[in-house]
Parts: structure tokens; C-alpha cells; sequence
């Protein structure tokens, strides 16, 4: 199963459609560059600026500022790491001490200006490391380390000091990781295990510590980035920086909160471009969660639908647990791409292969039906009355012979089957000896994925320890749920990377001619009138039903002749919300003398109920179709996003809504309708005829237009309802609420 | 942590109104019975017969059948085994072997008629067990255990020998385990090990290895019954035995299908009126699970929507895969019962606090936050920036002295807390041997649930194989979802029980009046029409529209005039389905006009679409509600069930349904409204006032009484919608479709 993981970039020439608009941006612009012009519409960067760390992770000479090899000292413990570490790795360690000759037997110098030579990385074990900063540009130190505690993690006072340090930082020209952060990236990593490795980035040493265990399990690891407070590096750039190392088979995160959400998923697109897996614990999943988190790092978390969408956007593969993102990141890492995505699940025994194939349908595996052709040569070691179509159940006496190896081959060699799922319940010799080494001589001869689930809880048996552990081409897993949670991601990052472009290849650099027209709209922190907030979605070409803003009663009843009946008529007011309740909105009048009565009806609620009206709308009245809410809202992390929902009921009761994080392609607009629970109403029930998809799916995108373009001027636009016609009809906005910053 | 988890029975006087409708049931049953009128109005049983297994598992005296001490033969290993237990369970073992003087020293008996004594137990090795079991019931050997496979798991002919085998196990009263089963009944169980204990249920050897494994981490296991396919003796009689046994703790089921639903609710009856808690995995998620179980045993599986609400009924713990079945059986065997419901995390690490209060929360349980004189006294220990308000971080360095007890102590000493999870992510000498010894210390000295996840992949460390699996009153997990999934079971099942009562102790045993008015209305394999369904819905005391039948235009009118303006018309047919799709019904007529008008249009209709009609309804148009489907429908293994749904889109779309089995009281009933997706409709959305709630409740209870009495002779029956108005004004069914079986 060793190999590389890195895909090539898709040379799909069709263009992503990111906008929908009057205008196309520049030809497109692949591979990175640093130009200041590598911005979008609104100013956001794109692409990811990678930091070269070889020379932080395999520095020449390291300097130690605080050394100390005194009895007692915290800072002694880190100092005889260091110079292990320094040792193993072949790097000349200076320690910096103003009083100390010597540290462990190495000579001190005292101070950074003293170093003997051009350090690639100090590492600061002072209580104050903002005086020493200065030096360290001075003494053009390519890297430095922070461990103090006591920043931003610790409240205001605390994340001043953190500025400061950033400032100073920034000035000196040395890239710092820290503050707050440990030795985690000086690691004994073992250098005897080969094939594609898992480089870890967490923001908490401990979290990483099951996954940097996983060596002593075989696994290898690579590299560990122990993000601390992020004061400069951040997880972005480690997560950039290791996608481009040929050993990285596979990047393990656990992030609490980010520092720049662009940043991240600039870094992801990266990863998605070269095909290395990302796979992710994010806290966040509920409110406690991120109160914590937030304390813990004083990062921003975002809102957590947010998040999970944004990773799904550039194929992050967002977990749970640690235990999920071990076993996840160990089968991404060594796995090779699937040669089909069809899954068997073989057993020893008829109910554990009921049980899996029960599990792995529910979790989105596709197990498909062995041919009458391979059920036939099953059987030949099989038992008849044995299930063999999928699960195989063979019953277990045949594992026990030559029969045994017959039929993993046999299974191995249909074309439909990428995945081979063999859960044993636990030790039963001499059996599952047999079957085990099987499956290892199996798994040598294939590039299929093979997949053993050692569901003994004690753990120590030898066919487990030895043998399934001993061998990198089988898959070994615990759990039944951390195999399939596994054998998942991997379809589906295969998946996800064969069909990836880049949404940051074809964002729009240049504001649309729309833009011009919308900006002559906007009233800065001001919530527009319906009217107004409708001329902004016209501005975009997004269609909204004909009409016109009266003063008067007999100009209602003109507009009603030119708009055409029947009508609506509804209050307009810069500060109107809830128009339904509370009866500003009359529907289907059919004559002018309806229409003069609704006026006079419309002005006195309004005057009755204190509502300044800026006039009254007539409107054309659109006939029946599905009702959507379309909307952009602000995330803390990521900006503006865009939300598509059903409307009415489903909006309001069940909150069925999508969201993504601009740039996105059509296909991820059609993604967002799919996602939707309610979207059979677009699909016609009751006997209605289909919904225009292709309308709402350009709706969609022009207004994601409108969200890049006027950028944080606009705080929020709610298109509710967007009225979505029978397909080849479009769709209309009957009404829309828009916020200016 | 030791101690029974049984409970008593809840003195509770209030009556569960299972019944909604003239007429009330005798007074209660308590405890059990036998006699033959325990039966409910359906003619279903309302007690479990619980059969004596102490000789089963305890026998005195044990005949071996076909045993054998030849190298090579498969029935020899068998024998060998048996006669090692035979020697550690003090049982007399007696070979029967028509040829052999003895096997493995033993003397042979050559038939069973020539058995020295009435022994307890047979174990059949024979490959043809039907003649063996005449002679069992003649010599009254109390029960048998058949190994031979070739029965119902192979098809019809095996299905129709198993039926010959029960006939002659019925005859014989010797009762039976198998045909299909081995020898797990009579494994080695670990005899040095005490507390409350497991009992495994499986209808597959393989799957419940790993449980009977957890002997070898420390827990007590008291027995395990490999149910097979269940010929005589089935899973209920062992959950029901198994509930009455003072050394079980929880009861562990591995189960693909039911041989009999009403017995397997029966037997979780009587566990959940001990107490004791049921934790069960059942194959059948998925259509792929639930085809390959039914191939694999024969028995029937039912509709997954509908095992796992009746599961929930009697308060079995439903978890998906074996590891979550060791976790939650364990803890649930071990721990006793809550002291409260409030969870603290407490970890070395802010990040892992973090992490697993968000995965915590996000699981259900309750994370209070500590108050400030508890957090005054925490800060004596822990430095003042870091959070303890809950999660409780401790910065790492006070668990390295004294001061770590006095945290865990102080946490354990709030009232607020019930529970302690401490997540380890591995070894980090010396600071994780000291915290897990603390840990185990303060666990022996309170009755709360300290919990312990041991992250690290390794698991050979001596701090987790030796302290903490050492200490049966510290509950170790290895996975923070393992250790959630338990502790959310552990709450809701101590939660359960204290509001348990029975409902087999409330359910109807005789008919109503509306019964006898029902019976009139039913057609045996007819498709009522819906003025009949309604008129069956108006015997059980269910409010329709007032209506009329008519068959004239002049009807019509004389009708529109009785029943009130507004009406809606409908035509009436016993075949009729899509009513408003075909235009089928006119609403909001208001004049006799439009009356005679939709009269004839109604019929032109039905004529052209070949239609053929009792008639036309002339109903009441009733105002406004919340649409909901109150609905009976018939489940493979547990007869009719009830549903009630949120109408209208929201049902056709998103299926937005719950089910009971019945007999079930109020208490489910307002239940199945508060799971569905969309309830808050029924609070009132957009201004609406809130729905009659007590009459939706009502409704669905006299539906109850309705599948209840009616029993089999109901295919189906479907209320849709029933409108359900403002609170106060009750609940009106507006259509309604029977089938009659």
C-alpha cells in the first residue's frame, strides 16, 4: 500500500463559473505567485504565501537563549532535550547564557550577538522574549521558538503583550512559532519506518500526542508543528509548507480556532491542488465547545456550520475524535488511490459480516452485489448455503487450509471491488492466525486497500501485535466505525481531488459594471427600503417582479395599470420587518377600486402601528412556484457567505439551509441546493411540475457575485422569498432585505 | 463503584392512560402471572413467561450425545471441552454413545433410555437430532442444547426441518437451545472476579467475543447465551431469566432479527421493571443489513424505525458497533446510579477540555458550570488564568503533587456533579502515573462516576494496564465517544427507570363500546370509502367535519345548508386516492350555487377518469390549524403500530414521522409529538397561535385503542390531514383512509 498520494493538477480546461455576472474576470492565473495584484473583488488574497521551514524543521545550528543545566530549573529539562534532539538530528547547538560558561559541556555564549555563527533557529526559554526579539533580526536568525505562557490565552492584559510581540516580530525579519507553545517539533521522531508519513499541526501538545504514539504502532510521522498562540506562523503555513514535502502522505490537524480564515483555506487549496489529504478535528461543534476553545487560544472559531462547509469546500476531512483522526490519517497517508469504490466486507463468521455490511451501508459505502461468475467460484471453497454475494461469509472452516488465501485473491481480483473490510471479533487460533497472515501475503500481491478490523479489546494478542501491525500494506483498525469512517474518507478524497479545480484560479479580480450600479445604492449602516434593496438585486440581474413605489392613491392605481393585475400592494419603509403580521401586505387585488381601498387600508395600519412608510409598492403578482430564501451573511472567520434555504415553513421550523464560503464554482451552488433535506419540493411533489434549478443555481452565484464585490459593505442581504418558477420559467425575488456597514 | 443497579418498582399510583376512550380496563395487574386471560383486548400476552434456566446453566448432571474421544472427528474437540467444564462447574458428565465403552476415561451409556440418573442438560452432537429429542422427553431431561447447523439459516427445506424440530421439542418438554448453536454457554468464565456482572446474549458465537474478551481486562462476565435460531428457547427467555439474576449488572445482546416481537418487549418489561439495563446492537440499519441477517438466522428482522422506537419503549440501549456494546454494557453493569446529571471535564490540557466538553455537549450531557466559591477553591491550585469553570484545565503542573488529589476531590464534592471525565491522552511520566492513581484513589471513596479516557493507541502502559483496569470503581475507556455514548446511556437509563411504568399493567384487556360500533364498519379486504373511515374515526370518539353523503346536486344543497357555509365537496368512492390531484375536491363554497355547480363538476370528473363514486361529501370547512397524519400501520414483527407526522410537505418531504408500538401511555404519546423535526409548528410560527396539543395527544391514544382492538382485521389506517386547532378548540380529522385485512 506504500506510495505516494500526490495527485497531479487537473488539466480540465472548462472553466469554473464563480460568477454569473455582466463580467468575466482576467485569464486565469495557475501556480503561485506573490504579486500584490493576486487579490480578488474584494481585496482578499489568492494564493497561499508559503513559508520555506526546512530550516526550521532541519535547522544547521540552533541557538538556545536561556540555557540552563542547573538542578531544579523548568528550563533545564527543555535545555537536555534540546541538545539530545540537536544531537540526533546533526545540528550545532549554541546555548546563550549572561552568566554561565558552559551548559551540559557546550560552551555559552552570552548573548545573541555573540552566536559564532548565522543561527537558523533560537529557541527562547525566557520568561520575556520581546527584548530578545530585536536581537534575533540583528543576528538574522531565520526562525525562533517562543514557549512563554502568559499571552493572548490569558485575557486582554495578556493579548497586548501577544501584539507587541507580533510587532516586534514583524520588524525583526525572523519568523516566530509561539508563544505558548512546547518542544513538540523536537521530537525523538523514529527515522526507521518508510513509505508516505503523517506531519501533524496541533494547537495543543497534548491533543497531538495519541497521533505522534502512532509510531510506536509503525506509523510514520514526519513532522509536528505545535501552533502555540500563533503570533506569526500559523497553521496555515504549516499546512502549506507540508503539502509540498514528498513524505507527506497525509496532514493530521487539531485546531481549536484560526487566525485568518482566508489564510487556512488558501493553505487547504493548496493541499487540494497536490492531492494530500487533510483531515481535521475542529472544536466548535457546539457553543460550549467554542467558549472554551476560544478562552484556550483567544483564536476565532466561527460559526460551526460554517466551518464544516468551508473545509468540505476544499476537501478537509473533518473529524470527531482523536481516535477518528488517527485512524484516518493513517489510512490517507498510506493508502493508495482506490482502483474502484466498491467494498466487500468478508468474514469468518455469518453474523459479523451481516453486522459490517449493515454498518458500512449506513455509512455511505457502496457494497455491491458479486457477479453470478465470482459467487460460483466462491462456492467452490465455500459451502452453497453460505452467503457470498456481499458480505462473503465463508463459514470459517475454509480460513483454516489453502481455501483460505483462494478466496481473498478471488475477491481481490474483481474489478468492482477497490476495498476488502475483514473484521475479526478477536483471537481464535489457530483460525484467525491463518486468516491474518493471509490477508498480510494478500495485501503484498495488490494494490487494492485492504482492511483488517482487530475487534479484540484486549489488544496484546500476536496476530494483531505482530503480525497486522507488523505489515504497512494492511489497513488495521480497532473499531468497526473507525475502519468505515476511514475507508470513507479515502473514497471520498479521491474522489473530491479527481474532480477539483481551484475556485481561487477563477475568482473575479475586477468589480463588474453591477457593482458601479449597486455602490449608487448603498446607504452605510443603514437597513435599505424592500424597493431599494430589490434595485440592488436588479443592478445584479437578479430578476424581481415588476413594480413601482406610490405616494399617492391614484398613483397606485396607475402603477396597478402599468404592472398589470392582479397586484400586491405592499408598505415600503426603510425599517419595515415583519409586513405580514402585521398587515402591510395585501395580495391578488384585481381592480382599481380594490387597489385605491388597499392604499388607504396600507397607510392607516402603518400610521396606526408608528411604521414611516417611504410609499407603497405595487407589484406584479407571481404566479406559484417553490419558494427559496437566498441570503449573505458574515462569518467572524471567513467573511461574507452565501446561504441558500427553502423557504416558509422549512426555513423558519427546520432551519434547512446550505452555506458556503465564496469563491465557489456552479457545481458547489448545485451542491448546496443538494444538500438541502427538503429539496424534493424543487423536484415537484403533489403533482407540480419541477422547479428551475438552473434559475436558482444562478441566483445563487450572482448573488455570491454581489458578496465578493461589495464585500463588508454589505452586512447582510435576504432574499425571502425567491420565488423559484416551473423549470425554464426563472426565478424572482419578491422580496429582499438588505443592510449596509 | 460496585454495588446492584437494581432498582424497585415504582410505587407510582398515578395510572398511564393507555386508553383514550369510553370504556377503562379492570384494575392493574401487578407482578406476574400465568394465567391464560393475561391477555390484551388484541389477544397478545401481556406477561413473560420466564423460563427456569438455573439447570441449564448450573446443571447437576450433563449427557453428552454422539460424544466422542477419536482423533479427528469434529464432535471430539467438543466433548473434550465439555468435559472440562463438566469438571470446573462440579456437573456429573455422561458420554451416550450407541458403540464406544467410554470416552476420555468416562464410561459410556449407549442410549439415552440407559442414562443412570435424570440429568438436566443434553448436549446433542448428533447430526440428526429429531430422534434423539422423543427419547430426551421420555427420560425428562430438562433441556438440550442442538449444535447441528442445516435448519431455517439455509433456506425452506432447512426452515421446514426446523419446524419438525420444534414440533417435537413442543411434544417432548425438554426445552431447547438451537438447532445452530456451539458452545459459548459453556466457556471458561473467570471465577476471581466480582461486582454486578454481564450477561451476553448472541445469535452469533463470533459476535460476542469481544465481550466475553473484557474477562481478560477485569470484567466479570456470569454467562452467555448463544441463542442460534431459536427452534424452542429465544432471546427474550434469556433477557428475561437473565433480568432476575442478582449477580447480572446489564444484560449485553448482539441481535439480528426476533423470533417474536411481543416476547422480546415482554422480557424488556421485566428488565427495565428490575432495573436492569439492556444494551443491545440490532442488525438492520440498512435494507443490505437487514436481508443479509435474515439469510443468515431466518428470523425476521422488522422495520428498523420501529424496533428502534419500541426498543426505546422499555428503555433498551440501542448502540450501533461491538466496542460501543463493551463500553456501555460495562459501565452500565458497573456504575451505580447517579447522584446528578452534571458532567465536569477535567483535564491536564485546555486544549483536551476543550475538545471533549465540545464533543460532550454535543453528545447531550449536561456540563453545568461550577460555581464561583467552587472555582474560588479550585484556584488554590490551579493558576488563576486558567479556566475552571467547567472544563476544569489544571495546566498540567499541579497533578504532580498534592495538589491534584485535592482538584478531583474538591470536583467530586459538588453537589451539581454526577460525573468526573477525566480524558488521558497518553503517558507523560511522571505526571499521568500520579494523576491515574489519584484518579483510582478518589474513585474509591465516592459513589460518583469517575470516568477515565486512556487516548493513547498503544495501550500496553502499565498506567493504564495495571492502575486503571486494575480498579473496577474507576470506568476506563479507551475513545471519548466509547466513554460518551456509555455515560449518556448510564444517565438516560437511571433516568428511565425512576419514571418507569409498565404499560402491559395498563393495557386494555376487553373491548369498548366504540369496538362494537367499529365492527359494523369494516369490510374484510376493502379499502373503505372515506365517509366510512370517518364514521369508524366517529366511533372512537375521533371529531370529523359534520357531513353528508349525497347523490344529487339537490342533495347537495339541502346538505351545504345543514352542515353551514362554507363547504367543502369531495367525491366519495371506495377506490379514490390522489383526491386533490385529480380535482377531486372544491373548497370554500359559499353559495347553493356554487354548490350545484361543483356537484356536477365533481361527478364529470369521476365519470371521465372513470371513477366510480358512493357519492359526494358536503362537509364543514373547517378553519385553520397545524396539518398533521395520525396513522396505523402494520409492522412484520410487532403488528400495528401508530404514527403520527407532521402533514402537508413536510411528511410528503422530509418523512418527518413517529412510531410506537402500542400498548403505550400518554407519556409516549406527548413523546412521539416532541421528536418530530418540525414541532415547533405546533408552538405557533409566524404569529399563529399554538396548537391544541392535548388533543393531538388525545387523537393518537384513541388511535391506539383502535389498532388495539381492531387488531389484525386493520391493514391501515391513515388520517391525513387531521387539522389540528388553536389550543382549546381540539382536532378535527378532515380525510381519512381504512384498509381492512
Amino acid at each position: 500500500m506504500l506510495g505516494s498520494t500526490h495527485g497531479t493538477l487537473t488539466t480540465d480546461s472548462r472553466r469554473a463559473r464563480v460568477l454569473a455576472c455582466d463580467e468575466r474576470p482576467g485569464p486565469a492565473v495557475h501556480g503561485r505567485s506573490a504579486d500584490a495584484d493576486d487579490l480578488d473583488v474584494s481585496g482578499r488574497p489568492l494564493y497561499a504565501d508559503v513559508p520555506d521551514l526546512d530550516r526550521f524543521f532541519r535547522p544547521e545550528s540552533v541557538a538556545v537563549i536561556g540555557a540552563s543545566d542547573a538542578e531544579g530549573r523548568p528550563s533545564t529539562g527543555v535545555t537536555r532535550q534540546l541538545v539530545g534532539w540537536a544531537e540526533r538530528v546533526g545540528a550545532r547547538l549554541h546555548p546563550v547564557h549572561p552568566t554561565r560558561e558552559s551548559v551540559f559541556g557546550i560552551p555559552c555564549c552570552p548573548s545573541v550577538a555573540d552566536l559564532p555563527e548565522q543561527v537558523d533557529l533560537a529557541v527562547l526559554l525566557v520568561a520575556d522574549p520581546l527584548p530578545v526579539i530585536e536581537q534575533l533580526g540583528e543576528a538574522k536568525v531565520k526562525f525562533a521558538v517562543v514557549f512563554a505562557s502568559g499571552f493572548a490565552e490569558t485575557g486582554e492584559r495578556g493579548a497586548a503583550a501577544q501584539d507587541r510581540l507580533a510587532a516586534a516580530v514583524a520588524r525583526s525579519g525572523t519568523r516566530l512559532l509561539g508563544p505558548n507553545t512546547n518542544l513538540n517539533a523536537f521530537e525523538h521522531f523514529r527515522d526507521d519506518l518508510d513509505g508516505p508519513a503523517i506531519a501533524l499541526i496541533t494547537q495543543s501538545g497534548h491533543q497531538g500526542r495519541p497521533v505522534f504514539a502512532l509510531q510506536e504502532l509503525g506509523i510514520r510521522l514526519s513532522h509536528w508543528a505545535p501552533t502555540g498562540n500563533e503570533a506569526d506562523l500559523e497553521t496555515a503555513d504549516f499546512l502549506s509548507y507540508f503539502a509540498e514535502q514528498p513524505e507527506v502522505g497525509a496532514i493530521a490537524c487539531y485546531v481549536e480556532g484560526l487566525k485568518d480564515g482566508r489564510a487556512f483555506l488558501l493553505a487547504a487549496d493548496r493541499a487540494a491542488r497536490r492531492g494530500v489529504p487533510v483531515v481535521a478535528v475542529k472544536v466548535g461543534r457546539t457553543e460550549t465547545g467554542a467558549r472554551t476553545a476560544a478562552t484556550h487560544t483567544g483564536k476565532l472559531t466561527g460559526a460551526d456550520e460554517v466551518v464544516d462547509a468551508a473545509m468540505r469546500q476544499y476537501g478537509v476531512i473533518r473529524v470527531d475524535g482523536l481516535d477518528e483522526l488517527q485512524d484516518t490519517a493513517t489510512l490517507l497517508a498510506r493508502a493508495k488511490p482506490p482502483l474502484a469504490d466498491g467494498v466487500v466486507v468478508y468474514a469468518i463468521s455469518g453474523g459479523t459480516g451481516a453486522h459490517v455490511a449493515d454498518l458500512a451501508t449506513a455509512a455511505g459505502l457502496r457494497l455491491p452485489e458479486l457477479s453470478a461468475a465470482r459467487q460460483a467460484e466462491l462456492h467452490q471453497w465455500i459451502p452453497e448455503y453460505l452467503n457470498v454475494a456481499n458480505p462473503v461469509d465463508n463459514g470459517g472452516h475454509p480460513v483454516g487450509d489453502w481455501r483460505g488465501r483462494k478466496i481473498i485473491d478471488a475477491i481481490l481480483d474483481d474489478p468492482e471491488v477497490g476495498v476488502l473490510i475483514c473484521p475479526i471479533t478477536g483471537p481464535f487460533p489457530p483460525l484467525s492466525d491463518r486468516l491474518v497472515q493471509d490477508l498480510v501475503d494478500a495485501a503484498e500481491r495488490t494494490d487494492k486497500l485492504v482492511c483488517v478490523v482487530w475487534g479484540s479489546p484486549v489488544g496484546t494478542e500476536p496476530a494483531y501485535r505482530e503480525v497486522l501491525l507488523g505489515s504497512s500494506r494492511v489497513a488495521t483498525f480497532r473499531t468497526v466505525s473507525g475502519c468505515l469512517t476511514a475507508v470513507r474518507a479515502h473514497l471520498d478524497h479521491h474522489r473530491f481531488v479527481r474532480g477539483y479545480r481551484s475556485p481561487f484560479d477563477e475568482a473575479p479580480r475586477t468589480a463588474s459594471p453591477s457593482f458601479r450600479k449597486a455602490r449608487m445604492l448603498m446607504r452605510p449602516s443603514q437597513q435599505l427600503s424592500e424597493h431599494a434593496a430589490k434595485q440592488l438585486l436588479r443592478a445584479y440581474g437578479i430578476r424581481v417582479p415588476r413594480e413601482q413605489l406610490v405616494t399617492s392613491a391614484a398613483a397606485a392605481v396607475r402603477a396597478a395599470g402599468l404592472v398589470g393585475y392582479p397586484v400586491v400592494m405592499k408598505a415600503s419603509g426603510a425599517q419595515i420587518a415583519h409586513k405580514t403580521e402585521l398587515g402591510l401586505v395585501k395580495i391578488g387585488l384585481t381592480s382599481a377600486s380594490q387597489v385605491r381601498d388597499a392604499y388607504r387600508e396600507l397607510t392607516d395600519i402603518a400610521r396606526y402601528e408608528g411604521v414611516s412608510l417611504d410609499g407603497v409598492l405595487v407589484c406584479q403578482m407571481v404566479e406559484r412556484g417553490v419558494e427559496m430564501v437566498v441570503g449573505v451573511t458574515h462569518d467572524d472567520l471567513f467573511g461574507p457567505t452565501v446561504t441558500v434555504g427553502l423557504g416558509g415553513v422549512l426555513v423558519e421550523v427546520l432551519r434547512d439551509t446550505a452555506v458556503r464560503v465564496p469563491p465557489f464554482g456552479e457545481d458547489q451552488a448545485h451542491d448546496m441546493v443538494a444538500e438541502l433535506r427538503g429539496r424534493a419540493l424543487l423536484d415537484g411533489v403533489r403533482g407540480r411540475p419541477p422547479a428551475d434549478l438552473d434559475a436558482l443555481v444562478e441566483v445563487v452565484l450572482r448573488v455570491q457575485r454581489m458578496a465578493l464585490e461589495l464585500g463588508d459593505e454589505l452586512a447582510e442581504l435576504d432574499i425571502n422569498p425567491l420565488m423559484v418558477l416551473p423549470r425554464g420559467q426563472g426565478a424572482v425575488a419578491l422580496d429582499a432585505l438588505a443592510v449596509c456597514r
